[in-house]
């Protein structure tokens, strides 16, 4: 019998965020699989999940995705990767791996699921809360009322998605935003839309934290998040 | 001491979705709030929770939410619901409201939250997974990668931005699309894109679900969501 394969999203940090689900598969699971950029790195991941799931003789296994900015170089990381995982379900072991928010938001478990599903194993993915919807949550704002619609645009290396969502959606979420603050006003300035309806979200939950306005003097985290909203609030 | 407002999302209706936080906090308030379209409706979020909530002496107040097409209409009824809430807070009990999904997509726990804080009550969101979440999770699809943006946009009454989205953007998701299932078809022909890229989410986890290509002589239910990548699968 071979082991089963899931990916599981533990949401973006209060671990009490967590699925009532993510935390009974990793209970049960003989293996959680800790993606990391480099050996030995912190995983985030793995302190969220410490406090709600019981992790005591629990193997940890180690999976690294490297960040090269060679495209061979990261496929061929993601297929050792996966064969990694594969060679733990061959020995009959359930494997569940970790990720940030959901499964489905730039989720490098994804090509892993694939890999596997690919060669015939069993797998399972297990959705989490995704940033924008706990960034949100912290603002006090909806993401989309009515018949809205709503852009989720990372702001790295994303010039025209981003222009063309400001210019022309009723609702904008710019990710990893924190180099951008300046472009955004801009791009707010030039499509008429007021710099009321944006608000910066950044380090939510975390001791560095600001929910306000567009301040292009502050500097920001990596981890900054802009709304942008049809009309001011 | 007045009582605080929660509004509590429960996920898109697998029970063991909710979160950690969200069992908590429904365990612990006074009353559950249920929002109704109509008086003595039946609660698909209701029906989600009770499984793993435990409700034994639990108060439960239904809070109507009427679809009315006149928009004064709507936003007394809001008025009027949250007048409701308000007044259960100000005897000292603590509320939580449920809702299906996410709090920040699509939902009226909203209009109640605005109206509660700008009466100086306290209130907090707890997020909960939406549905276009667990609907590529159980497809096995990531909604973006690397740098990819994507659009969620409802298909109903939303002609220009759901064609915006197809024709720009890497991926969309359309909500609500049972009925546009020929028109999103022909709008992928349009500008280029292939059929095989959208995958039809059709009553995910209930007893009708369909999971597979677009296929215009099928019927599909209000609750069928389409997702299109940029490349096929």
């Amino acid at each position: 019998m071979k082991g089963k394969l899931y990916g599981i999203g533990v949401g973006p940090g209060d671990p009490e965020l967590l699925t009532l689900k993510a935390k009974r598969i990793l209970e049960a699971a003989d293996v959680v699989a800790v993606p990391v950029k480099e050996e030995g790195e912190k995983s985030t991941a793995l302190e969220i999940i410490r406090p709600v799931v019981s992790l005591e003789h629990k193997e940890l296994l180690e999976v690294v995705f490297r960040m090269a900015k060679d495209k061979e170089e990261r496929k061929r990381c993601r297929e050792a990767a996966g064969k990694q995982l594969t060679d733990v379900l061959d020995q009959g072991k359930n494997v569940a791996m970790i990720t940030l928010g959901d499964v489905a938001v730039y989720s490098t478990y994804m090509y892993v699921n694939q890999y596997a599903a690919e060669r015939g194993y069993e797998t399972e993915i297990i959705p989490g809360i995704p940033s924008f919807c706990s960034g949100a949550a912290a603002a006090g704002l909806p993401l989309m009322e009515g018949n809205e619609s709503l852009v989720i645009v990372p702001s790295v290396k994303a010039g025209k998605a981003l222009e063309d969502a400001i210019a022309g959606f009723d609702n904008v979420v710019v990710m990893k935003a924190g180099n951008s603050i300046g472009k955004i006003g801009e791009l707010l300035d030039k499509y008429g839309r007021y710099r009321e309806c944006a608000t910066v979200l950044s380090c939510v939950g975390m001791k560095d934290e600001y929910i306000g306005p567009l301040d292009s003097d502050r500097e920001y985290s990596y981890f900054t998040t802009v709304m942008i909203k049809r009309e001011k609030r």
